[in-house]
Formats: C-alpha cells, structure tokens, sequence
C-alpha cells in the first residue's frame, strides 16, 4: 500500500475506533475526540484546554465532530507540524 | 509511533521526496506532481486528465503545488475514499 493511502487509512481507522465507542458511530462526541486526542496526541488536555479543542474540531458547532472536521483538523495539523528541512 | 502522527509524517515524506527532485525543493512542479500521484495512486493519468488533476492541486493557479495545497488534496481524497462501513 503507498503511503499515500495508508496515510488516508489511518485517518479512517482512528476515527472509526473512536467514534464506534459510544452513540452515534459516524461521528465523535465531546468524550471520543478527547480520548483520541489523548491517545493519539499523548496530551493530556486540561478540562479548559479540552473546551477548546473541541471547539477547534466542531467546526460547525453542532456539538459532535464529523469525518470531514476530524479530517479538516488533522490536515491543519500537518501543515504546522515541523517538518524535516527539506534541504537535507 | 500513533497512526495520526504516521498519517501526518507520511504526507510530509511523500512531498519532500517528490518536491526536492528539481527546482524548489518546497514545491511540486506539473512533473512532480504527477510522479507523485502515479506512483502514490498508481494512476497513470492521460495527458488531459493529468492537466485536469494539476489544476485541481495548484489551487492557487500559480504553476507550482504547495505543501499545503497538497495537504489539501490528500485530505479532499481523504473525505471521499470509500470507507470500510462503520457498523462492522
């Protein structure tokens, strides 16, 4: 499998493990982001800070985070995340 | 090493290894970008389709693909890749 697919894949299966946990499957409660927040991020947010990540990720403010925010958010992350120089 | 953080570095190496071939090692050219998504989705896009692809990465229109308009891409894909059926 090329990268490029596993990359997508692991964003499908991350949000599949969490969003499977409890009510509606297709989308993360407040609890579920924080929990994958928590496991996949090695934060561990405090109650404010978890407010507002939440927040970052519900970006349509209907107080559960969709595949395509969770998406939306993990892209956002990789354009800040530090990257290797590229002149090495 | 999470699956979020493999996704995200997996992006960046995917870039960084097609971008540095020529020119700007920070930007895609037309040929790059086409490298990319031959050997990243074993495509081997017509000249017209490949014409049609770069433009949907070069979102800007200024000739080149950027990381984050690659990023964009890939979360775009991402969104839309059939998805193994959450119920299981």
């Amino acid at each position: 499998m090329s990268k490029l697919f596993a990359s997508m894949i692991f964003l499908q299966e991350i949000f599949d493990e969490h969003a499977k946990k409890d009510g509606d499957p297709n989308t993360l409660s407040k609890k579920e982001a924080s929990d994958l927040l928590r496991s996949e991020l090695m934060m561990e947010p405090k109650q404010v800070d978890a407010e507002k990540l939440f927040k970052s990720l519900d970006m349509d403010g209907n107080g559960v985070v969709s595949f395509e925010e969770f998406v939306t958010f993990a892209a956002a992350m990789t354009m800040v995340l530090p990257r290797k120089s590229c002149s090495q």
